[in-house]
C-alpha cells in the first residue's frame, strides 16, 4: 500500500506541474570522496520497468561516479513549484556504466541511451566535463548517427528508493514512508502522518 | 576579484528570477547522523551584512542541526528555472541557536528573526517537525507578540562558501571558483573557466 501511496503522489506532482519544463529536475545529494556533501541538479528520466526505482543519465567522466562507486547511498530533493510539494527519496544508487557485468542492466542503459533526444546524446562526445576550458569558442557541432548504441560516457544511475518524506506546503501535510524488506526479501512499505 | 565575481552572478540572477517566489528556494545537503546524504529545500534569507555568508532560517528541532553540529560540511545546490542557472555553493555551516556564547551572533539571530515575517515565527511555536502528527485537525492558530524575541526553536544558520560552482545552461558557460586563506588569514578567490 505505501509504495503504491508515494509513487502515486510522485505521479501526481508530475501531471499537476508538466506544464513546467523544470518539473524534472531535482537535486542529487551524495557524499563526495572527500567525505564531504555534494549536490546537483539532475532530470528525470522515468521509472525502471514495474518498479517504484528512479532513472538518472549521467556521464561517466563526473565526480558523482566515483562518489557513488564509494558511497552508494543518496538523498533526491525534488521540489514542485507550482503545487508546493517536496518528495525527499532516500536511496542506494545502482551505477551502470558499460563496464557493467549484468546482460540485463546494460540493456537497461542501452534502452535509456536510445528513449533520450540525440541532442542530448551528443553531449557525451563533448570535452571532459569539470577540466578547464580550452576557450572562448563554441565548441563544434558534433554529429552523432541515431543508430549508434551508448557511447563509454553513457552512465545510467538506477536510485532504489527507500525512505520518502513528502511535505505539501499548501495543506501542511507531511508524510514519513519507511521500507522494510521481510525474510523472504518482499519490499513493504509503512506511512505515518508526521508533523511539518 | 573572484568573490565579486560569483557574488555578482547570484546576485543577477535573483534579480532576473525575482518574480518567481520559489527563486529564493534552494537545497542544502549535509550528512545525516547515519552517515548518509541528507538534502532538503530552504529559504535564502539574505547575505550576512558586508560577507558573502548566506543566511538560513530554521527550526532547532529538525535533525539538520545535530546533523550540522557533527559535521559542518554542506552543499547548497540552487537551480533558478527562468535564467537556467545553477550555482553549487560549498561551505561550512555555523549553528546560532538560543544558546549560542557570542553575543554578535546572538544579536545577528535577532536580527534575523524580526526580519521574518509574523506567521514564518509562529511556525516556531508549532509541535516538533517529523513527530507523528496527533490528528487530522488543523493546528489552532497561534497568536505570537510581534515584540517578542527569537523563541527556543528559532535557529540561524550561516554558510560560509568556500567553493562555488556556476553553471549557465543557456549559453553553456561554467565557472569554478575557489577561495584560499592567507597565513594573514585574508581570504582570496580565484576563478576557472571548466568544461560544462
Amino acid at each position: 500500500m505505501g509504495t503504491v501511496a508515494w509513487k502515486q503522489l510522485l505521479v501526481g506532482a508530475l501531471e499537476s506541474n508538466t506544464h513546467l519544463r523544470h518539473s524534472s529536475f531535482f537535486q542529487l545529494a551524495s557524499i563526495g570522496t572527500n567525505g564531504k556533501p555534494s549536490n546537483r541538479t539532475v532530470v528525470f528520466r522515468g521509472f525502471q520497468d514495474n518498479t517504484d526505482n528512479i532513472l538518472i543519465n549521467t556521464d561517466s567522466r563526473t565526480p558523482k561516479i566515483e562518489e557513488l562507486k564509494l558511497c552508494p547511498s543518496a538523498e533526491i530533493c525534488w521540489y514542485f513549484t507550482d503545487s508546493w510539494e517536496q518528495f525527499r527519496i532516500n536511496g542506494n544508487v545502482d551505477v551502470v556504466d558499460g563496464w557493467n557485468p549484468d546482460p540485463l542492466k546494460l540493456q537497461q542503459r542501452e534502452k535509456s541511451w536510445f528513449a533520450s533526444s540525440l541532442r542530448s546524446r551528443s553531449q557525451y562526445l563533448g570535452p571532459e566535463p569539470g577540466l578547464p576550458s580550452l576557450g572562448e569558442q563554441a565548441q563544434p557541432e558534433i554529429s552523432l548517427d541515431p543508430s549508434t548504441g551508448p557511447v563509454d560516457a553513457f552512465c545510467l544511475l538506477i536510485l532504489e528508493p527507500d525512505q520518502v518524506d513528502y511535505l505539501n506546503l499548501k495543506n501542511s501535510q507531511r508524510l514519513a514512508f519507511k521500507s522494510s524488506v521481510s525474510a523472504a526479501a518482499k519490499k513493504s512499505w509503512i506511512m505515518e502522518r508526521v508533523n511539518p
